[in-house]
């Protein structure tokens, strides 16, 4: 698929065909993609927990209430950071930790590739969500450090491709001045 | 350019060729890949602020010390968010807002839009970074509720593309449990 078209004709998809399971290989590709972000320091601070279970993927409703479609996944990825990892600061005057943009960059990645493959994606938040973050690390015996930013939940389309929307705003670009 | 391979060959580009310039066109069109990210319910709370005035390319590195080479880019794209839009919370017992992972997501796209058009890109931090956000904002005149993400630089390669590394790390997947 070629990149420009992939971009534009990405959608998110919530409609699983439940008969058809992501190979481990297509998995790895995808996540491979993810890893070839930019990130900060380049210290690529990420961990991607892949869950094929039916039950814990159903379960996700319960610490993320808009990934209820989950249950018909084949797989869901949470795209990770690890905030000790991460290029931070961490001093009187500020406080910063580089693991949330790092993941989203890897995330798109994500995303993209999975779509160039056929397989529909759709991006559901943890973090900046502190009872999120809590209720994943909980459920999945997460270290303290290691703080998810997306659920990535994966499957085959159960429908024909959405059509793309023309969703370029020419009026939110800034020519040299506010 | 294919997807994947772009994906696995964009590397930050830092040396440019100084006699070519990127069409408006081109900018366009890699910021029209940018406004097709996902973003928090669909909010969609960016604004790209485009720099191409030398003077002030120049003068990025007194706000953000890794710019410096921004001096010799073509352009320089500011992904901002507009806080008030995005997606957020303000209650007593949590505070969040998705600006910087909807402009984290739209920014990949950016970078992949512009390495598919032969066109080297590196993205250098402004949030969460506060005093390099405030310096933008005085900078340019941002209003308080316009927070740059990140500062695009671009330009086209002044020397051949450098060979993609390995990133791939299995270990860092995690199947079904940690």
């Amino acid at each position: 698929m070629d990149l420009f078209e992939g971009i534009l004709t990405r959608r998110s998809v919530r409609q699983f065909d439940t008969t058809k399971k992501i190979s481990q290989s297509d998995l790895e590709d995808i996540i491979r993609a993810a890893q070839y972000a930019p990130s900060a320091h380049n210290k690529q601070p990420w961990e991607f927990f892949v869950i094929t279970d039916k039950e814990q993927m159903t379960a996700l409703r319960h610490v993320q209430p808009w990934t209820s479609f989950a249950k018909d996944a084949s797989a869901v990825i949470l795209v990770c950071g690890n905030t000790d990892e991460a290029f931070s600061r961490h001093k009187e005057d500020e406080t910063w930790n580089y693991s949330d943009i790092d993941c989203s960059l890897a995330s798109e990645n994500l995303l993209l590739a999975a779509h160039a493959k056929g397989i529909g994606a759709c991006f559901c938040g943890a973090a900046p969500m502190p009872k999120v973050i809590a209720g994943l690390q909980e459920m999945f015996s997460l270290p303290k450090n290691i703080r998810p930013l997306s659920i990535v939940i994966l499957g085959y389309p159960k429908d024909e491709p959405k059509q793309p929307t023309d969703r370029f705003k020419p009026e939110k670009i800034h020519w040299n001045k506010w």
